[in-house]
């Protein structure tokens, strides 16, 4: 029986609870937030659970084997840290940590402890996301072209992040999952309209072999729209996450290009196929990520969206960040 | 009664000889194309009209007052040129020319010459961009925070252009014609899959005043979007270009941002009201346009969507062209 | 403190303990169901709970002021019966009872022992139709034409009803809350496909002063829809509950007629302008609904969806069953 | 060299007239109006065409094969049989005439005279429609279920006929084509509202073996919806004929039944599966039903939107039409 301890219990931290507590194999035993609101709040759903609002204490805690870190990125690192030196398996929620160098240190130190680490990109566990990664390994879409997203809606204003590190580490982790080849550098730009940090903001990653990735992140949208277009040589994909069935479209469409004598002299034909969507896994993601955390604890496993994979994602954002700061100058990664 | 030349009539033309030939005070005389079934198709259509495929000819042609040149981009400049120096008026395909130079010198040539340059950008016609700008010069939306378009579809190849000069002038001419601020530079990404030109591209445009702008633009799109967001502070706009009706949506929606002791200490709150569609003028924007340059040579008034405006878009695709080309390179308009 | 049992804790039943449970004034005691899983789920959820699966028991116990009555149609009228003669409030599920005799018997019964019956017709309490509601109260559609309702899916298949019980209450409730006028007369057709009820049936109710209502109801429908157009002289709305926002749009669309010198000299024109989609509240129709029923009971007055109301419904239900059974013969109601 | 006259240029003539001219082997040779103002349009578009507005004229024009009777369903009958007296085929608006005795007359005489009569129902030629053909042809559907169209606008007010006659011929003639199994009987319900013709209708048509058909139209929907369920044993359909593209999709979507011992004991399972848009026509269907018309005048073969095809339509439309007055009595076909 493994054993969770769950620092924070905010907006998602009852998400992990509830999926933690559903699983056969582990049991959640401590809560930890500061606020007394939000451990009534958990006395009253779950009232067999120990809960405190000390941090050290719940990090010391003898009946903890994993710690779910569910707290504002800022505070990742300390906390994550302090978790694996006390021994003891982290789940972080995401983005992993402020920095890449944090990211790099935990990573360390993980190994060194033989712990495990994961970062909480519940997409990558959604049927959508799975799908797609299958049609792509399964060569449905050829050779990628491009991936194109547009995550937009009003709010949720974060006074600590700008909107690229609330929204963005979703569609980084997701292209970082999708495509295997290597990110190769970050062009952003942004604005502020309201506060000290951007409301909206545009990343181009180029990738090698000239895929080409951009996410379209805004705070400022009247209308929520979480759309994503995946172009390759042989179909291409329509991801609408908001729509109820039908989430995954794939298109027989594309181009043609026959080379003639010389660059001038292309033939470009149109294919225009059937549409077809594929039945997609309804279940629930986090739950499917709780349990596989789990299977990796006990199995001693590295898990694919590891310290590692949540780095890539730090690194993407401090590039997007410093991009913007400089007005759409290139960044390498 | 005011009489028009017509030289091309591949896609476009016939749009435009249909549409002056069922205008009062103006009447089609000569239409030109280098491609002898084009002609025939005209002769097939408007019996009366004379053809030619002589171009000298046609621009020499003495019952001509105003021309109409809908041929390739690269060939605008040398034709406007030739139509000014015989003394005709000239309606030119956007975009007006491949170069900010050849822009400038064909605007000086008509002030010369006394005559009337209009740039087809025919968006500026439709009922759809007349109803935004209303509502943004009534201040329905407030200050502008951002203008966010996407225009993608599958093909249309064009081999003399990129996607950016295909697409692309549609959003610039109209963010121009909405927005009074002035654009300042420009960031753009794409890239080339299929042959020497870009197919994908992502352009920002840096306006006074905090403003942001970006157009997405994708020749590999399975799926045609033409949407477009506009951010205010009172209200916003979401305008989708391919709903019969309800094209442009006003929502009372928005962020309220009240400060207190410093840029930590800000208080946002979220408006959520009505959504309102208003009625939007149903008339063809080409028929509108057409009468409103032959009211331009009639009155001596200059169009709004004069050489002037159409070489701001020049300067603007220019500016993306190098952009692209340097990786996201800022360029100062 | 009003106390609450409730007896049945399939599908509904647990929404109905959560809700109660969280109101203030109110606390559920009693928890009934035949099956011991289900007595299991509610002492996980809400371990302080009393349960049982002895109904008798249930129906006797002295800590229940009121009983929410959430099986089985075929079940209602004996479980409200002997409620109400144990002196206890009802909330009976929709449908109210099984037959007309049934529903009037239980009104009887309960004014004799001045007992409130409510109906848990809970889309009267949602936001959409309170919306709705108030725009026809304050004149917004004018005289009402027609209300024109479709709620189709896959499943649920229920053996012991057909289509028209499962799904038919829901739009005869909404119906006879919006139309003050009449209803007259029904005809319904249906058909069935895999068992001994209905899968897809159409209902027709003529409402006095030439208002038409008409329900599509289908449980074979690959396709989710809950649309309703309803119409009127002056404007006209289309709910479509499946959206996430703009569930209501109102047309200020319509047909002007203007007689001159005969029916044939009518002279008809439209009306073609905005539409506008008023905000709509979000809260949790079934929240309200419970709280209604608790002040209904504190305060000793009638709730608009008693006894009387649930009747209309199920005399409506037995109308259309004989009018399908007899193939579309018009049932007087 | 076929010769085509055409009586009527209102809405529809001028597409009729625009696609016989655009066809290899025939030609317009005589357009009839009795509006000078629409000959006047007839003379602008096609200068060469010889026009009337003197009726029995155009009927016994002697360089005339085939007349197609584009005019008011009132004055089909009279004009199909001058037409036909005159040894002219004839292509005739839908619905074919206004009663069925109508209809057999002039079937009868076409016989006599061994000369064609099509009917003009062009939905038949669609892609959607031949592609939903195809699919039921090929047993994709399985046995069928239900037939369930939507098909409602604002307007077009017609004084000489109700909403049924106006809208509905579409649909029967499509449920014709594609349900093999034959109509038994209509039940059908309507309102008027605003003049003497029903501008709100739903029909029902029984078929053999458990198929049911319903038709909703409406005059007075602030919103154009052109919706049609199909439903079988095997998958399902739903075309929208409003999509650009993706106007068929087909669901792998169903219910399975297994009997065990009896009615009460049969075990329903879901299927749910992929959905698929498969590629569909997109050519002009009036074109294509001109073609046919002068391949079936050249080969002799009768069309399979002949005649008796018409008549069909025209019995369930007074069968319609009967029902409705008597709200709702079934009437046998």
């Amino acid at each position: 029986m493994i054993q969770i301890g769950v620092i924070g219990y905010g907006y998602w931290g009852p998400h992990i609870v509830r999926n933690f507590q559903g699983l056969e194999g582990c049991e959640v035993t401590v809560v930890c937030d500061k606020s007394t609101e939000a451990l009534r709040r958990v006395k009253k759903a779950f009232p067999s659970l120990q809960v405190t609002s000390d941090i050290p204490e719940a990090l010391a805690a003898t009946n903890v084997d994993a710690m779910a870190i569910v707290t504002p990125v800022w505070t990742h690192f300390e906390l994550a840290k302090a978790a694996l030196e006390n021994g003891k398996h982290v789940l972080v929620e995401k983005p992993f940590t402020s920095t890449a160098d944090q990211a790099e240190e935990l990573i360390d130190l993980a190994e060194k402890k033989k712990l495990q680490i994961m970062v909480d990109h519940t997409f990558l566990f959604t049927g959508a996301v799975k799908k797609i990664r299958q049609l792509i390994d399964e060569g449905t879409l050829g050779k990628l072209y491009y991936y194109d997203s547009t995550r937009v809606n009003l709010g949720l204003f974060q006074h600590d992040v700008n909107v690229v590190w609330d929204l963005a580490p979703h569609d980084l982790a997701i292209m970082n999952h999708l495509i295997k080849d290597k990110p190769e550098a970050v062009v952003a730009t942004g604005e502020k309209h309201l506060n000290a940090h951007e409301d909206i903001a545009f990343i181009t990653v180029y990738f090698q072999n000239n895929i080409i990735a951009h996410i379209n992140v805004n705070w400022l949208s009247p209308v929520k729209v979480r759309t994503t277009l995946i172009g390759g040589e042989k179909s291409m994909v329509v991801w609408n996450d908001l729509e109820a069935d039908e989430k995954v479209k794939v298109y027989d469409k594309g181009v043609q290009i026959t080379s003639r004598e010389g660059v001038y002299e292309l033939l470009v034909s149109y294919r225009s196929g059937d549409m077809w969507a594929p039945k997609v896994e309804q279940t629930e993601a986090l739950k499917a990520e709780c349990g596989y955390f789990i299977d990796c604890i006990k199995n001693s496993t590295t898990p694919f969206n590891d310290g590692r994979s949540g780095l890539k994602v730090v690194k993407m954002l401090e590039a997007a960040n410093q991009s913007i700061r400089e007005r759409g100058r290139i960044v390498q990664i």
